[in-house]
């Protein structure tokens, strides 16, 4: 087989068969075929696409190019959650305590953020002590233990995605479906667990700005979990403001902490619940969705939930003591954000939001940048909010940088109107 | 500028501005932008084409990333022609005597053949002692004092689309009309000739397969060289069949020095007077076609055209002494092809023919390939010619190589029918 005559194939409009796809990955994967040809297939399937078929081979081909995790130590049904990014998304945070916490095995295996979007694994680590390198037997073992671990990516899962997608951010095709679904698929698959849960983000702040759009990505998704053989469902859920009022690592931990207490934003409530109620019916814990939305108010009311974090942060190395007084993690330098405008709030940029955030170190712009783990936002006032000249819309938590720009951002993202509107935070579920 | 922006753009179905075209073409010639941006970039244009004025700027990049030609010691009107590539194309060794014995001035660089197409180049160094390798100052030399020279293209003219051809090669994006019309162009702007005449092959055995693809590309070459300031002109003409009846190295020189005696087959002959018509025009040697070609078939009867071939001959080194005996450089082993039909031949496909005798060891397979000067073949037999079972259709001059798979081919090449049948020679002419 000649790569070029896989690239012409597709360039021409053709469905590539497994076989070829099986050969294009294991040969890039192997370093055998050069960066300058893949990156005209790549370019060839931005314009001609991948069908689901293709999309499925794509994804088993770059699953089996490293390690596939093996699970079948750990007794009962394992979750996963995958998020495609978005702003204030801390839904991990609170979800996997409260479903580990009602019998569900989460091993799971979280990212770190770049540009707008945050990463689970920098939020953990805004915790005293919390590490995220666990070996494989370790996080096992925790998993039995406690029901619960969330380490950051092992280098050997799915090699070939992270070496196409390294090719793919640098050649302007980032942005096609399928290969946005075979690579998530591609580590989910790997990742070993029974059920998925995916969360797919739309909306301003989301890769995915439409719903058109975010329903192929997810279908496309769910598809491919199910040809792989994988219970998989995916939930559309709004992106078009940030998602809870903080922004910022050690922020949302503490609003994950304040979630899981009962204290916690409905917007982020009603995502974990909806997102934990799938996985609670899959790993055959609750029979409909009514009784997981019982289980799931009980772990809260009950303080288990909560518990459940503590016993996770404390087998991770986090120091537990610092969580009762966890504001002390935040910088101490507020600034505040004084509203121009009146009427109530009909849209706020999340993406303007999350670059704010990353302005003022909470993000990185480029993979090699440190985080500064203090700083964030927090939003007073979200979309449906009144708000006057003079008020109070936001607090920044700053250190030295990015503060102005910032500020400015977060004013220019909010826009008013006369009217009340509401925004629809679920936007469909696929099955 | 980023090139990953350039890329976007084009992908966006954007047109490239002449600063994006210039930062393209300089930054990669530089080697500061790696292959695989540059093959994205190149399948993007395969999918959303060029517009004129790119092209146009794309062709002028790639002719300032090098050498141009300084033709201006030179007196009168510098003439040059480029074929687009087909079988048994000896027009350059015919029209090039004809226009120096009537005053043009033919300073021209030619190519090596590849595939199933010869190239000029290769086929004068079937002449002993011929060499296509001399120093500019020779060359220009040669030129002011007998009005022809025919060299190899130098290293230094248009390296960008030296570089950027050798990508296009294993990223299939050969076949794209823009990057086809500014590659020809940007190496005959680089040389130097006041007007040029493109030779736009069509047909089985040309690159371009039909007569709205031709047009395409020979308009974009004339606007292409238009805006450069140069007079162009383009001719389609019938690449269904061979030019003349013999392909192979020296066999096309034999049959070239034939049509400059007045010997010729009439197809050729009809090509070269074309091309050679305008270029008289355009170096207002003759007023009108009429002229033109009684100027031309005054060349040929009074045994100028030829005198002049053998000037160049020998001002490049080429023993003449041979020339009076040129058969004696063909192999003496033929094989002859009897025909297995009965009928006349509507249908002879060039490609077959061109890649029998590349088989024969005509042409190259690959770059590296070595000709051999001494086999080709000789067809008896042309489109509307009847034939009947038993006839000798072509006589293959071979030595050890590809001598049952070549008759096969030129047997298959060959479809007979009932009725007789005409083939337009020249499609067309683009101004």
């Amino acid at each position: 087989m000649r790569f070029i005559d896989v690239i012409t194939k597709k360039r021409n409009g053709k469905v590539l068969s497994s076989e070829e796809i099986d050969f294009f990955i294991k040969s890039y994967t192997q370093g055998e075929i050069p960066d300058y040809q893949v990156s005209a297939l790549l370019m060839a399937i931005y314009f001609n696409g991948m069908n689901h078929e293709e999309a499925t081979h794509l994804a088993l081909a770059m699953r089996d190019s490293g390690d596939v995790m093996d699970l079948s130590q750990i007794k009962g049904v394992k979750v996963d959650k995958h998020s495609t990014g978005g702003v204030g998304d801390k839904v991990t945070l609170v979800l996997a305590p409260i479903v580990a916490s009602l019998g569900a095995k989460v091993a799971k295996m979280s990212g770190r953020g770049l540009g707008h979007t945050g990463g689970t694994i920098d939020k953990l680590e805004s915790i005293k002590g919390f590490h995220v390198e666990l070996s494989p037997d370790a996080f096992i073992e925790q998993v039995k233990d406690i029901g619960i671990s969330v380490i950051g990516q092992s280098g050997d899962i799915a090699p070939a995605d992270k070496k196409l997608y390294a090719l793919r951010d640098v050649t302007a095709t980032v942005d096609i479906i399928p290969l946005i679904a075979s690579s998530i698929m591609s580590k989910k698959l790997a990742s070993g667990a029974d059920a998925i849960c995916l969360d797919v983000k739309v909306g301003h702040g989301a890769f995915m700005k439409n719903t058109k759009d975010a329903t192929e990505l997810a279908q496309l998704m769910v598809d491919i979990g199910r040809l792989a053989g994988k219970k998989v469902t995916a939930i559309l859920t709004n992106m078009n403001q940030p998602l809870g009022h903080k922004i910022g690592n050690a922020l949302e931990v503490y609003e994950a902490m304040e979630t899981l207490k009962g204290r916690g934003p409905s917007d982020l409530l009603d995502v974990v619940t909806t997102i934990a109620s799938q996985l609670l019916k899959d790993a055959n814990i609750a029979k409909d969705d009514e009784e997981a939305k019982q289980l799931i108010t009980d772990s809260i009311q009950s303080g288990k939930a909560y518990q459940k974090f503590e016993a996770f942060v404390k087998a991770q190395g986090g120091d537990i003591s610092v969580l009762e007084h966890f504001e002390d993690f935040l910088s101490s330098n507020k600034v505040e954000v004084i509203s121009n405008k009146d009427g109530y709030i009909i849209d706020m940029d999340a993406l303007s939001i999350g670059n704010a955030a990353m302005l003022l170190g909470a993000g990185r712009e480029t993979k090699a940048d440190v985080i500064d783990m203090s700083v964030g936002i927090d939003l007073h006032k979200k979309i449906g909010d009144h708000i006057a000249k003079g008020d109070v819309i936001a607090t920044l938590y700053v250190n030295q940088k990015g503060i102005e720009e910032a500020k400015s951002l977060v004013l220019k993202a909010i826009t008013t109107g006369k009217d009340k509107v509401e925004q629809n935070l679920i936007r469909g579920i696929v099955r």
